[in-house]
């Protein structure tokens, strides 16, 4: 049966998240209609992660299963002429059979965006998390070191989707001041091999108390051993989240 | 009477325009209900420019005059509290009695932002005019320097406003393209004593029929010369446009 990874952008803040949902509109939902529209078939999907309303994308990976026999620039075209325009298909690569988005998923990368200014933001408030007082960059820097590696996470583990395992490797995590045109603005990108319910925006919220001077860079390791959501800080708001990359395991990709 | 000078940002997706009318979200309208919560006063007030539907602002002015004692600082903090999310006060500074937003502009300038990709713009779709096909920047250059200059620019003004006079000068126009951050981004900056009405738009309209190729360059001083809108190409739409920056006259300014 033709597979499809299909690489996938949007802009998260008029959607109830990626997961389909009756009377929601979804990511999943318009993806699905315009494969519909395109191809007169109703397909099953996978997808990488399942971003939470108001979460982004550059590059949501999507597996899909499809009796079309359409070529991949065709669908590329067709489905970007149907789908609404918070969602851009940047591209469809045929695939080996059994390509799953989820399961051959082996490393992700998020960036989280702050907007630390005393003034709001305007063009890009549906990106950023505004914090009016000043962070310490440095300090945030020093704790968001003591999360990589492999741990077990489940302080960083919100409730309503447990795992068999909350043990994950972050890969790196980095965090940066924007450029000169964007003075007030620091970005956080954080990698690994998987992420639990709402780790990432849990990572933030907790380096957040570390940046604002509440806690010592220290305390992460405190929070991390404690293996209780109650130790860590709060989740940071969905709209400064976006899925930047995902790498998949190269055997079980077929260049279209 | 004390009078105000407000520096308004504002992103203009979501609004009907500047000017209040029943029944519609307007950007005098936000600031009039945050004058009145702040101040309990129903307040007249001029402002720069007349901005569309869909067009944006970072440096629109505002004059206000106002029975409150409140002093500029105050009113910075308290409207920018009530304003919304789509709205941000840059100031507020004293201003001589007799201020005028639109009386006492000497020099606008507004930016106009392209989109000149095959792929659809995503997170700044609301910010741009998305032109698919490759643009000649540099024939659009030297279109653009043909407008420079003191000229009758009727042919640029839309109908609905006529005026007593069509004839303005325009001080500087420069086109060139965005950085490495934004390969597809070629923006558009035009300063003037004063604008018709939809005249920036309407110059960019017929500089993209310069930078499509389907007319050259020296076709601007024919469509000068006609001092006719049906000579001239199409009005450009509105998101494309913000309102950048306002030079008043010196001496009418008292620092608050």
């Amino acid at each position: 049966m033709p597979t499809f990874k299909l690489t996938l952008a949007y802009d998260g803040t008029h959607f109830s998240g990626w997961q389909a949902q009756p009377g929601q509109r979804t990511i999943q939902g318009a993806l699905r209609d315009a494969w519909q529209e395109i191809t007169g078939e109703a397909v099953r999907m996978t997808a990488t992660s399942r971003t939470d309303a108001g979460v982004h994308a550059l590059g949501q990976i999507v597996g899909i299963e499809t009796q079309s026999q359409l070529p991949p620039e065709q669908l590329l075209r067709g489905l970007n002429a149907k789908l609404p325009d918070d969602v851009v298909l940047r591209s469809v690569e045929s695939a080996a059979e059994g390509f799953h988005a989820t399961h051959d998923a082996v490393e992700k990368r998020y960036r989280y965006q702050l907007h630390n200014d005393r003034r709001r933001p305007l063009f890009d408030r549906h990106l950023v998390w505004h914090i009016p007082k000043p962070l310490d960059v440095e300090a945030m820097q020093r704790a968001g070191r003591l999360l990589v590696g492999k741990h077990d996470f489940a302080s960083f583990q919100s409730t309503g989707s447990p795992r068999d395992s909350t043990v994950r490797t972050i890969t790196s995590l980095d965090i940066g001041l924007g450029g000169d045109d964007e003075p007030a603005r620091i970005w956080i990108e954080v990698c690994g091999d998987g992420f639990l319910y709402n780790m990432a925006r849990n990572i933030v919220g907790t380096l957040i108390d570390v940046g604002a001077g509440r806690r010592p860079a220290e305390w992460m390791s405190e929070v991390l051993a404690a293996l209780d959501r109650k130790a860590a800080g709060q989740t940071a708001p969905p709209q400064g989240l976006t899925l930047m990359e995902v790498t998949m395991e190269v055997t079980m990709q077929v260049k279209g």
